[in-house]
């Protein structure tokens, strides 16, 4: 079992109509990767390509593809490698850096720490402030070195993310001190914040296509950085972790910048439409987020009143930091958004 | 890089007619897993069931299903493990067990080795004996002490299956020793072998939908053992490694009993008659099979002369133990296996 294993997602042990217990992507899969997921029903049988060939050069060219990048490193395809979802990217990166310690921004997902443990790493955490909206603050500075140091950009539970100042000096100061600096920006792109590639030189990009593109179930990760971790993570990964439906699908995606916009235009709107709803709720305080989700504060008990009700939530009692009254929600529809909104206002004026 | 990279089934970086490199089942996915995976796109968004609780109790269902079990252990879905392919199964159970030693019967399948090497394992080899047609022999159980012992069965490159007898006796030798006994069932399906866990008390099985059900690129192996390894391999796993529409089809898959039928008695028939027209080639020696595929020896060049005409054929040259005049070919339909019996040819009497 894994040490803390708790994931918004698991419809599978219970009956759910409504599953707020996830972040992915609220418009679904797109048209075009819906397409080539069945178009590629030809293909299941064949072995992926174990090189990734065409995903790894259309990543780096939209890596590369707009013209903020500054002082960042530029994305080739030597600098990427593609896994089984960004857990997976996590454990691998964990296991090629063998770590003796690492530093958290906590709270935060619990897999940095659940591979590190496992490696025997020992872990910090610094500790985000909820008096600050748990933004990371430049005290993290100060902290003594560690082999390695995990931030989630924006943060989840949270939905915050780090000033650009704040990470790139963090960057400079792994980079002076020979730390890896990984950087989780799962949630980056579905709220248009820069990749710290654009500004950092030293970063260890984690990413997938879980969330940005609703491709959850089809298991596709990927971590960007210089080729020595990236050759370092191949030295201790089975070969064919990333499927061959999942690159045709992801390919697809990446050609469907109409699609990314949208949604992002979506997450913002809805999102406000949420954070304002929630904060006008009865003791509930909802924390400014820029990810595709939102935490906030109510009475105990949200969760199974809600779950009585089909609908999931992601308690996040389970977060070092956080108690029984933190509770993270994804960004839906309109109207489930509505309905949800309705059952938290009835639990909370009971 | 992984150590020894080279495998079949790459046919991403060049132009491939005829796949005889890899060794999946040729009959191709059935009908009730093409449905089924064409049915799972509205699933691909949401997260598969971590804890795969359909598949694994289909799988203890099957293992247990028929009445050869004898002195072996019943298995129970929590004896089961579900990863992203028999690969990454592998090294789980690699860096799981943290093996200082390990004895590998060499040649075989070379991901044992490149993993165990990864986790600075110290790699003995017993090397299977081409007089002996590479059948394992009963001088392995004089072998010393190793933490973790590697079994192909039946055996990838040569195609030779173990003798029961002697497979439970290295098992017996493993219990008494506390060594993991580690069999590769990979191949056994197609070929009617029976599992080790119908009279081997202690095995850890590694199996996958890869060969059985040409489920190659939907990544889907599994591993079966007592619940205290089990375990050990939850603890160092990230979560979601067997994707929705991978666990979809599997289900499907498993319950198609038909289908694993015709697919036994096709690649019986088929492997037969390549056997004999391979042997009746002037200058080929093909070796005695058990598997879905099968070894043979002919002139150095074979695979460069092939490739002009559009077929992959496997060399064996990077297996320890064999040289460059050693080739592996799957097991296809009948015009695919005469047309690369008239192309062999044409190289051997050129």
């Amino acid at each position: 079992m894994n040490l803390i294993y708790e994931h918004g997602g698991d419809i599978y042990g219970r009956k759910t109509e409504l599953d707020f217990s996830v972040s992915t992507n609220p418009l679904g899969i797109s048209e075009a990767v819906k397409n080539a997921y069945i178009n590629s029903v030809s293909l299941i049988e064949k072995y992926p390509d174990n090189d990734c060939r065409v995903l790894r050069k259309l990543v780096a060219g939209r890596m590369n593809g707009d013209s903020k990048t500054k002082s960042g490193f530029a994305v080739l395809p030597e600098n990427i490698f593609f896994g089984c979802g960004a857990a997976d990217i996590i454990y691998k990166l964990v296991y090629a850096v063998k770590p003796k310690t690492a530093l958290v921004a906590s709270p935060t997902f619990s897999e940095y720490e659940n591979a590190l443990l496992s490696a025997g790493c020992i872990v910090r955490r610094f500790y985000l402030k909820e008096e600050n909206g748990f933004a990371p603050e430049e005290e993290i500075l100060n902290e003594r070195r560690a082999d390695i140091v995990f931030m989630c950009n924006p943060n989840n539970p949270t939905g915050r993310a780090a000033d650009e100042k704040l990470l790139y000096e963090l960057s400079e100061k792994c980079r002076a001190e020979k730390s890896v600096f990984a950087v989780d920006e799962c949630f980056a792109e579905l709220s248009d914040i820069a990749s710290v590639s654009r500004f950092c030189r030293n970063a260890v990009i984690i990413n997938a296509f879980t969330k940005t593109y609703a491709m959850a179930g089809l298991r596709l990760g990927y971590m960007i950085g210089d080729t020595e971790i990236i050759e370092k993570v191949k030295l201790i990964s089975p070969p064919w972790c990333a499927g061959t439906a999942a690159q045709k699908c992801a390919e697809a995606a990446l050609s469907d910048d109409g699609y990314l916009k949208a949604s992002r235009a979506f997450i913002k709107s809805e999102r406000q439409f949420l954070y304002e709803n929630l904060n006008a709720v009865k003791g509930v305080k909802a924390f400014v987020s820029d990810a595709p989700f939102i935490m906030f504060k109510a009475d105990k008990g949200l969760f199974e009143a809600l779950s009585k009700r089909g609908i999931l939530i992601r308690k996040c009692a389970n977060f070092d930091g956080l108690g029984d009254e933190f509770f993270r929600i994804g960004i839906k529809r309109r109207e489930d958004n509505i309905r949800l909104l309705e059952e938290i206002e009835k639990w909370q004026c009971r």
